[in-house]
């Protein structure tokens, strides 16, 4: 048999939540809340099933969970999405990103990504022989030096993924990050897919940097987002994309050839939940507090961190504990420490080793705690 | 903005089934039941998100689930497929069937598929670069010349996708059809896709068909199943997929990085509601009487037709009524006598016109005579 991805393996979300198991650890590796949803949102989609929404959806999603998705949009970013053709329900964020690289990406092209990177994008592109362009980035600032960008920028480049809130680093793009970006971009026709997942988690009275925002990059892009993160619904894999109409009528042919629709009771009490706006607002709030209980009770500890600005993960430095690479480092808190995180370099080029692991503290003040007293003890 | 699929528009079950919603039409046209899922699978649902299923499931699905598919196939079939390395639950057997085609076809690969197919493979495998090798199969019995299958084998020949029971001529392929293609394969490093969605759905005694019983067939293929046919629930899009361990490795590599998991609520009901074993073995009889009470009623209309062997599609020839195109024909029907079919020629190669629509039986007995009445005075 021969693999279309040899470098490939399992994805480390997988194997260190697997190995927390096995190690009864802590688990604050993979990223997914330990707490409950909001029993009304489970309510709703009884009410869905119950009501017979248990058939095919349309394909693009269901017209009222889109026109919630487009208003919400536009009211938070001014931006002037149409349900209709510029929004598209999909089975999680990751389906959307792996459906946008399938419906661009020909063998050849060139797509531009930020290292440390989600571990999905890679492969996907792989997939297409699409050429992978990796820009690193440095800890612990992670800041883009857009002349770099713009040297990387060819012919060939048909694509480019950006992150804001970053999954691993917890840092985010600012205003004028977006504004060099929307330069860079004017005179090409690169496509960008803007990984906004995070984009209601986000700390320190910071602003969301949405490509919504800005015309110039809006026209030539996908969000990405997921109903997963904001509500606490991981498993649901539910999620969407935004984009004008001719990339959305580019990516509406793939996408009704890999899953057709999404989950249809679902996208229903979705789009009644969403109703309330309360919820997303709410978010960064709760999840700063998270933040701040996580990193007080750590603040003796031999870790260092620069607190995360967005995402509900922190970076921890354990340089001064061990020179340990961060594999190994990971491993051995899993088995003998009895806490699981990620390590970050699997996301690196060249698997560069910074020394710092991912903590999710999507977690209850208890696991918090726990987790804390534990890591206070390493 | 380049498109990587010129000749892909919308798929034809959303243009039909929004043409006969246009046009308040009986809908027969996309597949899905009009009736509702035994309430207890729903409360099922509704206890999984009561009980927390609401993060992240395995990558691969639920053990379980796992653990009940490969039971359950191996009881029916005589098959010996392991849960752990060998099923992957997916969201829909159309995502299966799409990452099966992402994981194995490069540019110029070479894919037999039989026409009428079902539209989602063709472009699939474009977007890979891979080469169609198309066989027409012909009207009305759509039997398959395996001397041919072998004349269109070369070195470049990937994959060949079968699917019994068939979707949309409700054939089934036979014991000797099985045991042709095993020999023809024998000597091969064919991958075999075998669509069998439809395997709870067939009728007049005869045996389902699949590859799981044939090993020199099922040591190179994957099964793709839909849980969505077998309950009355596509708009769940849950289905999964079997393949022995070497191929599955594959195909989760690909799977991790499309949807990661399926939704996990539904995972769990699944795997509870699949421990009573009732609900798929009476499937048969309870679709073959629906085929008979339309069957019955349609007899004295001017369509003709073969019964189908098994599906909830039924094809009714229309030859001796118009001369008009099934297109053109379709569309007359649903917008002037108000009942949505599907076309055929759509599927064929080279669009080839038999005058035959397909109607989706999966209805209830007051929908099948009132769309019997119609189709009487036509
Ligand atoms: C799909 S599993 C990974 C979840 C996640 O987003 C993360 O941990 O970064
Ligand atoms: C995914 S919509 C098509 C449903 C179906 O299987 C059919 O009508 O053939």
């Amino acid at each position: 048999i021969h693999t279309k991805l040899p470098n490939v393996s399992t994805t480390i979300f997988s194997v260190m939540s697997k190995l927390a198991t096995e190690h009864k650890a802590i688990n604050l590796s993979q990223g997914f809340p330990n707490f409950e949803t909001d029993k009304k949102l489970i309510d709703l989609v009884t009410i869905a099933m119950q009501k017979g929404y248990n058939q095919y959806a349309p394909m693009p999603g269901l017209l009222s969970l889109r026109e919630t998705i487009a208003e919400k949009t536009n009211n938070l970013y001014g931006s002037n999405y149409h349900p209709e053709t510029d929004v598209t329900v999909t089975s999680g964020a990751t389906q959307a990103i792996f459906t946008i690289i399938s419906a661009f990406i020909q063998p050849g092209d060139e797509v531009i990504i930020f290292k440390p990177a989600y571990d999905s994008y890679e492969p996907s592109i792989e997939l297409f022989n699409g050429t992978i362009v990796p820009i690193q980035l440095s800890a612990p600032s992670f800041t883009v030096d857009w002349k770099e960008v713009a040297n990387k920028i060819t012919s060939k480049t048909k694509m480019m993924i950006i992150n804001t809130p970053h999954n691993p680093t917890g840092t985010v793009l600012s205003k004028n990050d977006m504004l060099q970006l929307e330069a860079l971009l004017k005179s090409t026709n690169i496509i960008l897919l803007s990984d906004e997942v995070y984009e209601h988690i986000i700390f320190d009275g910071r602003e969301h940097q949405s490509i919504a925002k800005y015309p110039g990059l809006a026209e030539r892009a996908f969000i990405t987002a997921s109903f997963g993160k904001t509500f606490h619904t991981t498993g649901w894999k539910m999620g969407y994309c935004i984009a004008p109409k001719d990339l959305m009528t580019e990516f509406r042919k793939v996408h009704q050839f890999n899953v057709f629709c999404s989950n249809h009771p679902m996208q229903y009490a979705l789009a009644e939940y969403l109703k309330t706006r309360d919820h997303y607002i709410s978010l960064s709030a709760f999840y700063q507090e998270k933040r701040d209980v996580f990193l007080s009770l750590i603040k003796d500890s031999r870790f260092s961190c620069t607190p995360a600005a967005g995402t509900y993960f922190q970076l921890l430095d354990y340089s001064t504990i061990t020179d340990d690479g961060d594999v190994a480092f990971a491993e051995r808190l899993t088995k003998e420490h009895k806490i699981a995180s990620i390590p970050v370099s699997v996301f690196n080029l060249n698997q560069q080793d910074d020394k710092v692991l991912r903590f999710c503290f999507a977690k209850t003040e208890d696991t918090l705690k726990r987790a804390a007293e534990v890591l206070c003890g390493i």
